[in-house]
């Protein structure tokens, strides 16, 4: 006997065969199905390992850690990689490792398993968040390993009676969390054709969107959503509303041709509804709050952010660098966002804070006005000085 | 005397008042109305200057120039000034004052004089503008100078005939090109109150937005858009018609609270229905064919562009440097983009091109695969390993 | 009367001057003398401006809260303006500007005021630290007010019996603290002439320094200095002893054409001994025990710290997010380092940490090595890849 | 048969080794030595290779082009990775791969080989860079390959008949060019431990160095150096003098623990004494010639190229971008640097250019002062104006 692995369980096909496979390289598996807000019958999971042979059957909570310790950081941080996807499924892979890891622990397993291929962002933020947690620990990656065709592993399914998914015709490949659903594979493989209806489950279509508009207010206390229209709600309700009110609406669908971390431009489809409504209701804000030198350079942190989140190095020392950063940044972001849920937009309207850097009275053209404008010409003066002296110089002529 | 001095001459009151202001100062006047495409009737202002007392009045068509030399690189570079404005104003202004310095050369003239405020970015601009072109021209600023109250400004002009315009109690401060429209002052000093539909002329709201789609092919040629729906135009007529079919649909209002160089906070509204669609297009065209090392580094050079055409400094040498790396990135910017315009949205159905890097046979889940997934075991075994050191010296322990 | 002001009170000539302008502007002037370790005789000065008429002479050590909280975040940072100035005068304005404050505050002063001239970066250090203390406070600066000639200056003096400098005929503008000094004017105006001997104070020049080396042990605790070859001293005690031998020397010479935050470019020496011999060591302990993500971002945040400080947004929210991320990297900055000053240089000849990262095992060549050299070829494989699909895809042909 | 194969030959007992090992793998090899600045006596490589068993054997004299194309880039980039190493070797990678290339496509080779292990940056270099000029050719890595024990290694080349070095028990790996040199192994394997003198060959201690000093004068024509002392010279005549002369004097030497790209720690030293003084020469100038916004920004750039260089990809189109950037930026670096060479030094002592952007009328504090002083005061309100009402909304207290 090899002793035990843990084993990221899904319910899914790849998962479910990765159980007997691995028992069969002499493995006692523990079969972990960690909820993220996937919204998936989790007892019917938990029995469904057990049948299949593991020797242990875990199902463990984890929406509100995820919510509160995951996504609001990339949310805070405006964190979109290549300013488009906000980070879904690369947010639950850290969290999911570090339970993996836990109980790993507590199980005194040798060995922890996921069921990623070998071609995709989830092994290298499976592998790299494990090591970082449990350096000692090996990981398995058994669909990466057994390299089946789909008839290959399904024959190996019957063989073995494991049950076979009912949607298994299903063409496309689908992650989801609290934050967000993801989705790829099947004809989104044509970066040409548009996203039939099919792929997408969250949100309606804009022309299936309502005709008449929902006006939100989002009460944000340093940084963190805590109440809508005025009630107080905890975050995963909060978000979980949020999802169902802007995905009615149509908000939040992403179309992205995109470049993995090992190398390919691949296509994926997200539905984020409640995440893109918070992101832009935190970022108006910001707008609001922000002294100007801290806005201009708090997007240099959340790019980074960004590629640090997607490449898989959550826990690296890096990532707690930037987000000490990003928590002294949100200190005053309180205050509440007015936005309108209308036909695929979340369109802010208002925007209100006790701590608002903006001066009406600096900012009036009316008879209110405070502003010296007098500083003006001393400012443009010195402003402009080192382009004037290149200038002089160079005798800059311009072509008449 | 004191010479002949060149005014931008937009024939409203600030700079109509100015003419005579600027005569009395013992100024010959030269108005001077460049057309950026901000739609008013030329030959009237022309006429009006000399009425008032210009000794000459000039018009100059340059939306040619403006689309091809100043609104392509903004939009190249995706420079959108704090995530949001797409620089329209901003633009322009150095454009105008390269033609007042080539009238100034061409008259003679000792000074140029600009009708803008002490507390805007634009006096910046045109300052800042104009002595890196001509650093031995004074420049007036009779707005700024004379301090007057609305109130004694009409007096002024009532007492030497200068004629009011009728549209005087207009609200808001508006600014308007072939790339867009600003509006500012009025209601929209308060942040907390929407945006009223009389803010808005380019634009229909969502609302009023056709229940039908209009759904089009933008063709780009190294990075410059060239054709519609198959139909090659001159950049103007094609801004015109995306203007026009866009704006119709909704597309490109923003709604933006930001930060002047001059140190204020400020709400601004603006309007790019063909700037807002081709801007997106051009991104996603871009992620098809940008390998993914310049895509990743591409943002921080037109962040920075956004930041040097906000703040004046668009004559500057790093300017011509930044443009440089944007101006080779655009080459292989080639192919076909399909966007449907619907209730505000431009949303990007497909996109392809010639030098398109996505590669089906290694981006695919299916039986053409030619992706080697056995690599990514050394991918990520490497690409995680200072996180793992690290965590084998210090031994991270998970709080189970 | 106007009211109590506060006056940065330095016992030279320009402030001496100022007490009385002040006061026959009708201020009652309260002098304060900061020791930020310039080596003054600063019972002298504190006497000198009772005599010339304050009403009250206050003198403050701040040595040790200078290094502690000003130099320590400069140094941690590798803050180096433009690649070479590690900030000296630029990290005392705040702290002074702290202290005028709350000296103000004691006071219930209506003003505080400083000696600077209108061509400098200190004049905008002093006032925008002292606005963002204290909003309220007006600032007055006598020197740039007063506009006389240097012979103008000295009448003024010599009729109201201010005692004159005997350095007066010092070519030279100088500013000292604890963590360097800085050398303007006179001769140094010329670029193409090498600074002379008399420029300098802390240093010999190499020409001069020892023959024989020597070689001390730094050890650093979280990023901060506490001991030299094994014996722990207070900082502001091991910053001296640093500047002594380091002094000696010839380490820590600067020659610098500077672009001002006023526009224009200037030329300065300055003279940092001890804070050289530092940063140097305490970046090789970092190539030791920072983690690679880490050590390659830090810089970004560095070289932004530098701007922040020498542009005098010390007390801008900026500088605390900034700091917020430099502190997190600096836990395990600790670690000897071992130093050879000789003939100008600090060498890092060696270093070593219970954090290091450096792993001999990995890193050998010799038969001890655990590296896996297979991950190698598909480490390479996927990180080529985007380049070498864009080489497939454009043909790219080597001209033979 | 398999073919030609075109090896990158040293004349080593690695690369020797593997002309026996292809061979006896069924290819024809063809050795081809890169002349890039070694200093070897080629005739006697090219022979050996034959003796050895090559079917040809190609010696290329490609110093120039190295230091045209490739360290000129690094050069004007101030391209320093981890701020202390100048890409000597990750210089000459790139090059060498495009000669490869250049001849398998002359000879109809099937395949190119280069003689790294794997765990170095180079092979990543010679991969990808032979990837990006040619995806279809084949790359052999016989050392990676054959995983032999240095005494294994031995044992074949006896069995073969293959010369043994002489200064096998040499214990450093070296790597040298024109731009410098490279040296790793052996003691240096010990962080703690000061690297010997056996270590460095192009320079002198300093205690070695002569108690006198040569002073030069380097010039520059747009940003490359073109004459020392008024005396013109090719390129390679100029590195070769400069290295001699620097070198003399010990100036160059450097001692880096470095994280390589394959993920560990390594120590290297490194010596460039004709490379460190331009750069310093070059930096100089540029301070005195580069306007303000273009020398903050240029390190940005400076410093992606340095990870891209270092990272091994010189033919990904990122480089191109920057570098189309950097030309932009190196046209007025033209002028003279006065640099005193001594005890390990390059000092700077003077700068002087036709395009200087100091202006001693503005930087004086003399008489001839043409600088606007009070323009400080209106530049300083709106400098500050962000923080300052950032202060009164927060009511920042000091704590007193």
């Amino acid at each position: 006997m090899k002793g035990k692995v843990i084993l990221a369980y899904s319910g899914g096909l790849d998962t479910s065969v990765a159980i007997k496979w691995l028992q069969e390289e002499g493995y006692d598996v523990i079969a972990c199905c960690l909820d993220v807000g996937e919204g998936k019958d989790l007892a019917f999971i938990q029995e469904k390992a057990l049948q299949i042979g593991a020797v242990k059957s875990v199902v463990l909570d984890v929406k509100e850690e995820f919510l509160h310790e995951y996504a609001m950081m990339a949310m805070q941080a405006h964190a979109l990689y290549e300013e488009k996807y906000p980070l879904v499924s690369a947010l639950s892979r850290p969290l999911i490792s570090k339970k993996l890891v836990e109980v790993a622990e507590l199980e005194g397993a040798m060995a922890v398993a996921h069921g990623c291929t070998g071609k995709g962002n989830d092994q290298v933020r499976f592998e790299v968040s494990i090591h970082a947690l449990a350096p000692h620990l090996k990981v398995l990656a058994p669909v990466r390993e057994w390299k089946w065709s789909r008839e290959e592993e399904i024959n190996y399914a019957k063989e073995h009676n494991i049950p076979i998914p009912i949607n298994l015709d299903n063409p496309f490949s689908i992650d989801q969390n609290a934050w967000g659903r993801s989705c790829e594979c099947g004809m989104l493989e044509n970066p040409w054709v548009a996203p039939p209806e099919e792929a997408y489950e969250l949100t309606v279509s804009v022309e299936k969107a309502p005709d008449t508009a929902d006006t939100i207010e989002i009460q944000f206390e340093s940084g963190i959503p805590v109440a809508l229209d005025g009630v107080i709600y905890p975050l995963p309700t909060l978000v979980k509303k949020l999802n169902e009110l802007a995905g009615k609406h149509g908000v939040g669908r992403i179309d992205h041709v995109e470049n993995r971390l090992v190398g390919i431009k691949s296509r994926e489809v997200y539905e984020c509804p409640g995440a893109m409504t918070l992101l832009k209701a935190h970022k108006e804000l910001e707008d609001l709050t922000l002294v100007k030198e801290v806005a201009h350079f708090k997007p240099v942190i959340g790019k980074k952010l960004a590629e640090v989140i997607y490449n898989g190095l959550w826990f690296s020392p890096l990532k707690d660098a930037l987000y000490a950063f990003l928590h002294e940044t949100q200190k005053n972001v309180t205050g509440v966002v007015r936005v309108k849920l209308f036909k695929g937009h979340a369109i802010v309207e208002g925007r209100q804070s006790p701590y608002s850097l903006y001066n009406q009275e600096l900012a009036t053209y009316s008879a209110e006005d405070t502003f010296d404008q007098e500083a003006a010409v001393g400012f443009i003066s010195l402003w402009g000085l080192p382009t004037k002296v290149h200038a002089e110089v160079h005798q800059k002529k311009v072509e008449v």
